[in-house]
């Protein structure tokens, strides 16, 4: 049985995963609270505290096994359940999120991407296929689709998150600037690059 | 004087004024806790007490006065004041993030972007010049940059990690999938997508 993890902890196991697995690629089999907490800045204490929620345990002056630290981690963040998503927008950023080598460690497999530029369609991208937007509904019914991707303009944003939930869509990842207006069973991720901005830029303010 | 706010009501805060200037440009004077609760499917007691925790007070049945609500975000988030960064890596990310309209409200300033592609030198970009790396040392210093944000491969990231902090960055934006290292006075802020991706995906297999 899975434990309930807050959110705060939630987000640092992808950063422990990434640590763990870079560690044993370096053929290392101990890895120590310390070296998670000092690669990341995050405090000594609180790594072992999430570890323990993971209910993984280390030996003392040794660290944690890093292969049973990883498979520890890979079960809660369930990473070898694939789940599929539409991506919606080829520009820049959806070719980036595209091509980006960590979901797939993650389990996140972009199925297919959509746009409405005529030139675009057909094209491949990391081995996905673009397909017109209007192709959307019948496309997320065959892949079987809960979740897309939005990496549109901001101004297409609402009429684009209307066509996808009346589609059957259970989660939005919203990249674009604006926020976008959901029935409440549908799941909407903000993006908020700016704000993870703000957030920078107010540690440095105290540099 | 400004309250030191924890790390999950400053995420709030760029996504409420977001949500107020959205308001504001609908003509609406008054907005309601419960109105930004709504859009972010956050709880509206917490709205409200991040609301108060910036000393912005509303009235009972109105809500708040929507310009003052703004006044009281923006000196929060200290958008008035322009932080200027550098950019490295101009592949589709970069260019994406270059264009990326959302970060001209918060202050952040992009300045130049760099790349050691001799084809993308003299470019410009969403009116920012791309120089090649090698200038990188010199153009810190002339445009008295302290943050970079890095969009290259992770192969590349500690290299370049380490040539950035040499030239006296303190504070690192790193969009890489992978972790670098860098000495403790320097701020390395991970974008770790996957992990965004990991939290949308576990409330998602609630459903």
């Amino acid at each position: 049985m899975k434990k309930k993890l807050s959110t705060p902890t939630l987000r640092r196991l992808p950063a422990y995963y990434r640590i763990v697995c870079e560690h044993l690629e370096l053929g290392k089999e101990y890895i120590r609270s310390s070296e998670i907490a000092g690669r990341l800045g995050v405090d000594e204490t609180q790594v072992r505290k999430d570890i323990a929620a993971i209910n993984c345990s280390g030996k003392p002056k040794i660290g944690f096994n890093a292969k049973e630290l990883k498979t520890h981690l890979e079960s809660f963040l369930d990473v070898s359940n694939t789940k599929k998503a539409f991506l919606i927008g080829v520009g820049n950023l959806g070719i980036a999120l595209a091509k980006y080598r960590g979901f797939d460690d993650y389990g996140l497999n972009i199925a297919a991407l959509f746009d409405n530029d005529p030139q675009k369609i057909g094209l491949k991208i990391a081995d996905k296929e673009v397909f017109h937007i209007s192709e959307f509904a019948q496309k997320a019914r065959e892949y079987d689709i809960k979740m897309v991707i939005l990496a549109i303009p901001g101004k297409e944003a609402q009429k684009m998150a209307n066509i996808v939930v009346e589609s059957g869509i259970k989660a939005i990842w919203n990249f674009t600037p604006v926020s976008i207006d959901a029935p409440k069973e549908v799941i909407v991720a903000n993006q908020d690059l700016a704000a993870d901005f703000v957030i920078l830029s107010m540690q440095l303010g105290d540099c």
